[in-house]
């Protein structure tokens, strides 16, 4: 709120942004889009046993709560992102629509898979979709990154966006290992996608020494 | 606002969070989630009479209106936990995490429970589902206290945890008792539910003398 | 923002909530509520004639079009009434609630209505129900201030509850009138409701002289 | 949020509105607005090959993203023309609630692109109707700078409206171009749109020179 520039007032298409403003929309779209995952789930179909149905229920609400649980730690990444911006031109914004893009995307390949693994056909290639999907998503964030690294002008003074470049690789690298893993085993990729995330909401002394 | 903490910056993982945003990007989730449970009522079907039709969905209309209720009761108390918490680390960013997943699901008992009462199939069942994800939501908000008063460094001063954490239990007897009540008729646990709300919202005089 | 008020901390049941916080939060409500209420237009039916399609949605669209304004009308209000209140109180608290409830719900009867005017079928039944829930939801906003005006110390000083409830009555009384209309014609009961939403939208010297 | 302005206080319908909380809910509905449009995305039918279905639904992500995209440099544009208000009167707040209208109705038409485009029937005409919802939600941008140049006391000092008008136009403009592209081919319609969302995001520097 605090570092807010809008120097260029009311003009249509204006290059610098109120970073507060964008953090709060993408926080809407992220929250959102966190959300919606539920509606994906079916409630019994008339006759059906209810305890049978939610058992039949049961790997949808899986890659419900890994989706979800995924969406949140993609919220502190792009929190953490905005909090060394100092001010947001063009190509920020048109980076931060990409990843937001993505992040609204997740609901699709998360109900495709949900239903590949309910059914048992195609989830391999489903787990794969998703896979892919968080790949691109997380690959943006590093793109942005990137987008920074080479715009220093845009950050708070201290920031140093060649570690943070370095870093943000782990997200693409650990969903394309869960990507990989799909051609495999398609409930094992949404573990490796559920210990991701896991991994990344752990106390810092219970996975050794780090920054953070 | 005020006691935002950023002392990491732009880290990928960051430990603090300014719990401002937290706080909003939570409100989201749960506005949303509060509202979207009506996108589960059904208008009539072709050739069905209006007022019949609507009197068929009154036993969803129920559900929905108890847990959007509820959904606001659970966003107090998120809002009277946070009022004490001076800065969130990651494990009050994964058990939080944990409550919204919480309470993002509602909607899915909700819907099972009005289409069981309607139906009047499995209707026990439904309304034991729903007690217990209430169970288990407002359990995620005990398992923070107690996370909490484990971390005294996070709270603000003067605050009590380990009173808080007492009253936080409140919840999953209320609800736990709601689940037994299940057991004997669906419509009496979602009354119960409904009791839950209501004494929440009540005035202190009018139920006694109490801290608040 | 500059008006919270926090006395009670870290309580599980606070009496007093940050009016900020609480405003923001029945914004989200009231933004996803308007902006849910599209997902109840059908794209057209295979080999359905595009034209043909959109003008047989034309009376939901009409209907989704006037909830949407009406929304926005009950959003100027609430914002209204919060411009007054120093603090909230459980009471406070659980009659928002209500108004949330009430607005959340609106997209049901527009569904009904909407399929009503297009199928032609029970259309006075449905535009009945539909100026009912508005009449229910705009009482909230009467018992809110009517429970304001017996609770002067929540209120910022210098404002009126009294004549502001008085104020209050137009909503109910207007869409009282829009429900009886229904009793004759569906489609003049909802262009009621569309000129209740254009007044209240005028400039003040179209409609007179007025406090506003 | 500096530069509120409640001068009417607690009175039921204002004149004047806080700008911050009518950005902020404004904010709300375009972000549920972009984040919406994925649930008109349909996982494959059962026994559907899995990576032909995704192939088969192509199209009707492409409209999902170029539907997102333009919904973001709708917010951009609406931002941009905040930050020139200093108050907003009942037409401003009338004249906002048509462009929300629009940006809300706009996972409608894209629903009906998708499925044309997946069907390949009447997609001309679907993609005209695309077109021309795009067409009058930025028409709705201009006539609200037209609205405002005609009431200056609206608009923080310095704040050219006329100007700001004149280059409003674009929008309408390149939308009326996809427009009459529609009524040749209906994926071209889409590029158009979809180019008119990357040209309002590329840096000045790649497009001539600009006062932005």
């Amino acid at each position: 709120m605090g570092r807010t520039v809008t120097e260029t007032g009311a003009q249509l298409s204006p290059v610098r942004l109120t970073t507060g403003r964008l953090e709060a929309f993408s926080d809407g779209v992220i929250a959102i889009a966190a959300t919606l995952l539920v509606i994906e789930l079916n409630p019994p179909a008339p006759g059906e046993q209810l305890w049978e149905a939610v058992a039949h229920e049961l790997p949808a609400m899986a890659a419900f709560a890994v989706s979800f649980l995924t969406i949140l730690i993609f919220w502190v990444n792009h929190h953490a992102l905005f909090a060394g911006v100092r001010r947001a031109d063009r190509g920020v914004l048109f980076l931060n629509g990409l990843i937001l893009l993505g992040i609204s995307f997740i609901s699709y390949p998360t109900a495709v898979l949900g239903q590949a693994l309910q059914t048992e056909t195609h989830a391999g290639p489903a787990a794969l979709l998703y896979g892919l999907v968080l790949l691109a998503t997380s690959a943006a964030f590093t793109v942005l990154w990137a987008y920074l690294s080479r715009h220093p002008q845009l950050l708070h003074p201290g920031v140093q966006p060649a570690s943070a470049l370095r870093r943000s690789l782990a997200g693409p690298l650990l969903y394309g290992l869960a990507s990989i893993t799909a051609l495999v085993n398609a409930a094992v990729a949404l573990v490796v996608v559920a210990l991701v995330a896991g991994f990344f909401a752990l106390p810092p002394r219970w996975r050794g020494r780090g920054p953070a």
